[in-house]
């Protein structure tokens, strides 16, 4: 059975059991939520000792009572019933089991191992673990969330984190800026199931042509390095590696009990396999808005044309081009002498980046004719936009996307300034056009992608 | 006369004339607007040829004609009409003009050059120049803007710019996070007035406590060194160096006509001086928030303790403090015995970061305490908290305000988080806890300031 395969009742049940969720849904209740609140599209069950239903959910005493073997069981229990959960779970042929509970070797107590230990020998191999001290599984299409309130937009990217707020963060953030996470895991302590096995998985899914991860530590180095290989060569991956100080190394011992490991490792790993690298929040969100919108294109180059009509924000992103392993583009003749006819002689310039001015009226069409020259122009792989027209922000963002539709390079724009059409950012996206709140955060992103999907 | 009096009238003029508004207010307006709109507490009068009434404004012939000496003229003209009312306005007696006229100095052609200095020999030393190629001068309590729609709201910030457009997009970036620039300028070609000036001119002035700076090059580096390191020694100075790399340099020049310096030049400067430096207006504006959240406490201490709910990103976090310059502090056993009687045993951690865990109720107290206990350790010398109360965001917020007013020791939010109180982000910088969307940018912007106020 491939990884796919082998992973699909987990990220698609069928049916879930939750386990655990007291009678009044105090404890547990959020994991029951996450289901109910967007409506999965598949069956609920609830096992509790003695309760006919929960939070109008029916509830039945065990696993083996549940009227259909469900495909996942989420368990919210203390460390040891939940060992005797898993153990009943095997037995009924359950393929995958989400452990939220915690206590096990993220504790770094002989007791906290010799449970993992236990835990271990009750799936047997027969079930798999997700965690312990995790947040399980997301599924936009199929409605199936770890929080209630998370959005369900379907999309390209799919998210392995260590880290289970952390899902609920960059899925909202993502959101927020018109990328769908469609598939996410938090993974915990990865006594069973690891970062590797999701990679793998992610990497065959045919629904996820982003693949982003953040990680603390991993259990099976090699393996990882094998597998992060051979994704990064179908997929652009993104990872956010942390504890890469010893600061942060310490924090990720007792957060998910794992050894972060050498970030020189992750260093050169990531560069032989053409990974990008970011280290928070922002940086993932960002780069991801950039291997979103460059989908279905090739290598990305690194000559870059910047379209303004600021002064300081595009001298501030050629600071940025140039620090992020990118170049200003040398415009041609012809491009040049084009742009002299467009813009005025003062406060405006030809060269790169190209400085349309203040422009009042008709900035959609001025900065539409600059940036259709500058992604004409055979010396220019990409093209940044700042600045905007804020009385007529739906013009210009229409101009944006056009000019996207009509080249196969990509179109970055930084949206938040007063000026801009910050409100499009969202629709933007969607459009294939790469947005952020600057200049400089788009030319970062895109420079940890030069080098991802390149044949090695 | 001291460099503040000889520069009050530009920054307090009581009288402002606005010269080279077209009669249907089509050039030029926006200027006049930006006194209009906000209201400024002096006098606007309009100079035209022949109007004698522009946007409701009354209009005179020329200069001469005002019924009052201005103390600041702008100028709205062409290059060669401009040079003629800088020599009416110095034969006039006019302190300062302010130039937005481009096609002087920043051409970098030989015209360019030959025109600047007829305009330095028409001002004669008599009247003092602000740009070419400028917007002018903004004072928040006297509502002066040099666009229409920028916020009025007072503050102990002031800012220099090369750039205007930066002008408008800072003011309005700290503004949206409860920081004030009070007082604000744009430089342009700085033919005569030069960055130094100003730098000199906001170390003095009572009004400001915090000195911001967008820098692409400087016309009298030496001054500008001697200047600097006298303002830092008195106040907290950010800068904003663009054109640090090459392209960075190419555009400044056509931006602005400033050859922009080798970089590590700035670096050794600002080392020395004790100046926190920044590459974009995301990192000058988190850098500001801080400056501004510690305005009053003397200099910064690198041990900082995080107090945390959610995992993942404290340990980023805690990779961010070290790669800042900063340390996780040493909990005291005090501390850590008073910790681990407030939180649970599992999915929690009383080591730095202090880890309250998923807290559903009652989060504003266990955070509190937390963050009390922490602040109380003597081997803390500020926190950052992570998270929040989304439920009861508003007591969370009161919570952070109260303890951040019983202690002297810094205290950084990070707001932006779904869980946490973001709307409450501004009262809470206004209240002295310095906010930003995560806690890496806080932490990297508290290790900017490493440094500065210290005396040396």
């Amino acid at each position: 059975m491939s990884a796919y395969e082998a992973l699909r009742p987990l990220f698609e049940p069928s049916a879930i059991a939750v386990v655990g969720v007291s009678r009044q849904g105090k404890q547990g209740a959020v994991f029951l939520q996450g289901l109910l609140d967007p409506g999965f599209r598949g069956e609920v069950y609830v096992v509790h000792p003695s309760a006919t239903e929960i939070m109008g959910v029916r509830a039945y005493p065990s696993v083996r009572a549940l009227p259909k073997r469900p495909d996942l069981a989420i368990l919210v229990l203390p460390a040891e019933p939940a060992i005797e959960v898993v153990r009943e779970c095997a037995e009924a042929g359950v393929p995958a089991v989400v452990l939220f509970t915690a206590g096990f070797n993220e504790l770094g107590t002989p007791e906290g191992e010799e449970r993992a230990r236990r835990l271990l020998a009750a799936a047997g191999g027969r079930t798999r673990l997700v965690g312990p001290n995790c947040m399980g599984v997301y599924n936009a299409k199929l409605r199936i969330a770890m929080f209630p309130g998370m959005p369900s937009t379907p999309g390209p990217i799919g998210f392995v984190s260590q880290s289970g707020s952390l899902v609920q963060f960059v899925v909202r953030a993502a959101n927020e800026r018109g990328l769908g996470i469609g598939k996410a895991v938090s993974i915990g302590n990865q006594l069973d199931l690891t970062a590797s096995d999701f990679l793998e998985y992610l990497s065959e899914d045919p629904e996820t042509e982003v693949i982003a991860a953040y990680l603390e530590g991993l259990p099976d180095g090699r393996r990882f390095a094998r597998v992060l290989r051979r994704a990064a060569s179908r997929k652009r991956v993104v990872i956010w590696k942390a504890g890469r100080a010893q600061a942060g190394a310490r924090a990720a011992r007792s957060h998910t009990g794992q050894l972060a490991g050498a970030f020189a490792i992750w260093r050169g790993l990531a560069q032989q396999a053409g990974v990008a690298l970011v280290r928070d929040l922002e940086e993932l969100v960002d780069t991801l808005a950039v291997a979103d919108a460059v989908r279905g294109l090739g290598p990305l180059g690194r000559r870059l044309a910047i379209v303004t009509g600021p002064g300081g924000p595009a001298v501030s992103a050629s600071d940025a081009c140039e620090e992020s392993g990118l170049e200003l583009a040398t415009l041609g003749e012809g491009t040049t002498a084009e742009l002299r006819r467009l813009v005025a002689a003062a406060g405006t310039s030809v060269r790169n980046p190209i400085d349309v001015g203040m422009v009042l009226e008709g900035a959609a069409e001025v900065y539409g004719r600059a940036l259709e020259l500058a992604l004409s122009d055979p010396g220019v792989d990409a093209a940044l936009v700042i600045g905007g027209d804020r009385r007529e922000p739906g013009r210009f963002a229409e101009m944006l996307q056009e000019t996207r539709a009509r080249f196969r390079k990509p179109v970055l724009y930084a949206t938040s300034f007063p000026l801009a059409s910050g409100d499009h950012g969202p629709e933007l996206q969607r459009a294939g056009v790469a947005t952020a709140p600057s200049g400089e955060r788009l030319l970062r992103a895109y420079g940890r992608l030069l080098g991802t999907l390149t044949p090695r």
